[in-house]
């Protein structure tokens, strides 16, 4: 079987990739861009149209006024961000991510706080997206819709199989997507501007703008900007990500940056603009994007194209997170908060543990909410909030302390991102409790709690393996030579795989056991009536087990064993273990021996011996 | 976690039992009714139904005429079963169902063939009855109905703990339902025939009877018989589990089965002559139970109790596969043709292996079918006829070779017995074929092809096992004075865990090899300074790998050393691994040596010591 799923893992994903191979995995800008990026790029396709659900009902035609001022306010945070990012970029050049930064600056706890808001957010960023460019493609084909979350769950699969194939591959793969995006909403703000201004075009809305029911409230406007902060999720991802762009990588990191801004503010923007002169209104059959399209194409097959890139790129946003938490979890396990298989690089090279993890857990909380966006999007954006805090606070506090040249000003930027992140946070915590975020509240410290704990148990397992010189010398005085050996064999049936066990045990001492355990009185008397047939000199004890466990009294017949020996001397158990050369074999058995081993395992003065029988089933 | 699991095992199934307590744990003739024959009883919930389904459309009001006949074949068909059976019974006091008697008379791949039929009609009866127990649940509770599935699995959960916990508990757990709806539904025929003789009652039928569109044809009739022959679905099961039953156990599995057959004749001929009496019409809102209860009892309470107890008794026929599949796969696994664990007896002395297989295959197929019996109807009875006819024809073999007293009469029986259950085979399977018996006819085969290979790997495993009396004085004269002993110690990184090992191996020999995967330089050069720093004065040897893998290059020394060490001898690898008491703790560590075992078992001349380091996290 290992070589039949090795075909199917080499097929799927690609060849093993040496470790020297590892410089070769990186991105450039021209690649780095699209696949650090799509999931702040991609959100412009719902952004906009979440301030204006808040916005609508209540202030009707005015709404468009105040969308933008929410969107200037979110361009400006943008901005922001990307100023304090471009600091940390140059302050960590292995990475910046929010826990590192705030582990390094604020302490462990914050870093924590901020790794597990970081977590939750790439999770729901990959079902979120995935679930909405399911969506995209059911509204343009609505026979798929029964199949919402199979397709879902297919493009989720292909994410972690073009993920696990490698960087650079991926890149390629899903940053093609992501520029046509960008070039298809760039023709359409054009074209839709030049079509209103010069060209005379009266834009006619399709659906009716509701009355001016209210006024606009402060909590009213701090709502719109909170729906429209979701643009910003991603942002982290390109300094948490360094590391993955080629040399030389800060300067690569940092263009990219400042190239995800301009574009953003570009499409953000501009699609703000233009919802202004189409008047489109949010509803929930036709998106913002689409209304403005399908106007500015005149229906045409444009519009379906740029339909058909929102989807895609909706889903390549997951992409971001793909590359994002692997890199992040591996951080965390390499100090030890994580499970340390999310630091170990697969085949090809990549942290595949942490992409197949993403993977299942986006896969599980799709399937619970049925592929439906609306009940994640209340939980999405606070975990990206809450880590932008503790990262700019973590850099002010950072260059309070190390006072470098120009340290003032380099304080100011992350200080007042600090205190732009924090207050969005508060915004958005406040206006979406109910709508979900209560949940990362409570999973936030449980997420930490774990990791402590996790960190822990490494510290005690280290601990405890940790030699020192002085007990290394008292090994080097150990002397073997008036010690027993106790060996114990058990037995079931005397076969060739018993005698070859019971041969090796020879080998080792001449102080054997051989232990029977009787379920059956039948079985046990046809063994004892062979074994004094054979007469090969070596007593067998028999145990009877009423309740049919074979482990129990072979357990504690060890312990009664171990406490004879004295804490000084090893219990060999010597097992045979017939192996059958084909996967499916081990199916066929009982697997005694494996249970037997995990229970004796604890066992402090305990050596457990398998000795396998081929079986050849040629 | 053991200690956990245990506790929530006792709590949900009960104590373990000892061995010798299996002789209380049957039933007598009062629950063993219920329980081994409410697969039958409940299918007279919608067999008529589903006879006129096929009769209204094309005969309108003449079809109440054809189902009492077809209702009369069945009834026929069933006395013929019955009295076939009891010979069955009497010829085969260890239980007689159709893979023993099939094997016994007409040979192994007859027997497959008919366990292999009961196998797949089992497990549709467990999603088929499940499935329509939630349907008739949701029928008067519609708020429920979009939990469907969920509920359905609910039931098969209750259902393998139920079972798990024993027979005799389940039973009375199981029986009394049944006794109700069997009460009720008495008391609805002789009230129902009172209220329309005596009392003047005249029937409304709140549904339109169709109009006479067709004449009666022959493939009509059998198309009617065939959806009708459900009805006698479990009938096996009794004759199968004449061990389940008290002693004298012959006698009562055939008082049993002749009070089913007189239960089925009475409730299935008196709903098919009650359905005339009111003009019941099926469609897809309300049963023709129902319909005729309601007019019989006004609507009243009765009518809800009914209705209550039907999906009730529905659910329960999931119970007779839960009896019956796993005692056949018990007697399969004995022969060596089904995986050996199905023949272990449980903590509470039932076959649990083979109880919990039965429900999560139950609960994948209501799962993919989304609990919904239309698609699972199909596949339905088709195994059953194949092996009432395999087992008939088995009786009617035996009889004609031990030709013992009454030979001739015992003969004639069993012999009508197979043509007519052959016959209705070819009926159902005819009309039927294109709803999904077709299915039945391709996975039989390959189920009895893989029994056979199973059978075929049992063979190769016992032969190569086994002992001669000449291999065993070979045995005896084996010396181990003159052997070498080639030691292998793998080396990460140098703790007290691998030092325990290498202690362990150096009293078994002083001929020990260290040997160390490099994966990381860093970590090997660290890993070298310290060793000799230490010098232990053992060489220690180092492999790079490149892939990251660490357990080819060390198969691949170890080949080569077993290469160099020749045929004879044994190598032995000593793996140190350490142990963490908090069963997650595994979760948080690589698992290579784990991995390293797997693979080296796979060569001849090994033998691998686990060596324990307890962690102690307290």
């Amino acid at each position: 079987m290992n070589l039949n799923l090795g075909n199917v893992s080499n097929a799927l994903i690609g060849k093993s990739l040496k470790t020297e191979e590892l410089k070769g995995e990186k991105f450039n800008v021209f690649w780095g861009l699209p696949i650090m990026s799509s999931d702040a790029i991609s959100s412009v396709a719902y952004a906009g149209e979440e301030i204006l659900l808040i916005l609508m009902p209540v202030m009707g035609l005015l709404s468009y006024r105040y969308m933008l001022y929410a969107s200037l306010c979110i361009i400006f945070l943008l901005f922001m961000l990307i100023f304090s990012y471009r600091q940390t970029i140059d302050a960590y050049p292995g990475g910046g991510g929010s826990y590192i930064v705030a582990t390094d600056n604020l302490g462990t706890t914050a870093g924590l706080v901020a790794g597990a808001s970081l977590i939750i957010d790439y999770i729901l960023t990959v079902a979120v997206s995935a679930s909405a460019g399911t969506a995209a493609i059911t509204s343009a084909i609505p026979s798929l819709l029964p199949h919402t979350v199979t397709i879902t769950l297919v493009l989720i699969t292909l994410l972690v199989i073009g993920n696990l194939k490698g960087i650079r591959e991926s890149s390629k793969v899903f940053g093609v997507p992501t520029y046509i995006f960008i070039f298809l909403i760039l023709v359409m703000l054009i074209w839709g501007i030049i079509k209103i201004n010069f060209m005379g075009y009266v834009p006619k809305s399709s659906y009716k703008i509701p009355d001016v029911s209210g006024t606009i409230t402060i909590f009213l406007f701090l709502k719109a900007f909170a729906a429209g902060c979701t643009a910003l999720t991603g942002v982290e991802a390109v300094s948490n990500g360094v590391p993955n762009f080629r040399e030389p990588s800060q300067k690569n990191a940092k263009i990219v940056l400042m190239l995800l801004a301009f574009i953003v503010l570009l499409m953000f923007g501009g699609i703000s603009y233009l919802a202004t002169l189409y008047h489109a209104v949010p509803n929930s059959n036709v998106t913002v994007v689409a209304q403005i399209s399908w106007q500015v194409f005149n229906g045409g097959v444009l519009f379906y194209i740029i339909q058909a890139a929102t989807a895609i790129i909706l889903v390549m946003a997951c992409n971001t997170a793909f590359a994002g938490l692997p890199l992040l979890l591996a951080l965390m396990a390499k100090d030890g908060y994580a499970p340390r298989q999310f630091a170990k690089r697969g085949k090809r090279l990549n942290y595949s543990n942490g992409i197949i993890m993403l993977g299942l857990l986006a896969a599980i909380l799709v399937i619970i909410f049925k592929g439906d966006t609306h009940y994640l999007l209340g939980l999405y954006a606070v975990g990206v909030f809450i880590s932008f805090t503790l990262s700019q606070c973590g850099m002010f506090k950072r260059w309070t302390k190390i006072k470098i040249n120009g340290w003032k000003h380099k304080a100011f930027i992350n200080g007042l991102g600090g205190v732009l992140t924090f207050v969005t946070t508060i915004i958005i915590g406040v206006t979406r409790f109910t709508r979900g975020a209560w949940v990362v509240f409570i999973l936030i410290p449980i997420i930490v709690y774990t990791m402590e704990k996790i960190k822990r148990h490494y510290l005690k397992v280290a601990q405890q393996l940790r030699l020192s010189m002085d007990e290394l010398r008292k090994y080097e005085k150990v002397s073997f030579e008036g010690q027993k050996r106790y060996v114990i064999v058990p037995i079931d049936t005397l076969n060739k795989s018993f005698l070859k066990a019971l041969n090796y045990a020879r080998t080792i001492s001449e102080n054997i056991i051989i232990f029977h355990v009787s379920v059956d009185d039948e079985v046990t008397n046809k063994l004892l009536k062979k074994w004094n047939e054979y007469n090969i000199g070596i007593p067998i004890i028999v145990k009877k087990s009423p309740y049919r466990s074979i482990i129990k009294p072979l357990a504690k017949f060890i312990d009664s064993e171990e406490y004879a020996a004295g804490p000084k001397d090893t219990i060999t158990v010597v097992l045979p273990q017939f192996v059958v050369t084909k996967w499916w074999g081990n199916i066929l058995h009982n697997q005694t021996a494996l249970l037997i081993k995990t229970i004796l395992l604890k066992r402090r003065n305990i050596a457990i011996v398998t000795v396998p029988y081929i079986i050849d089933e040629n």
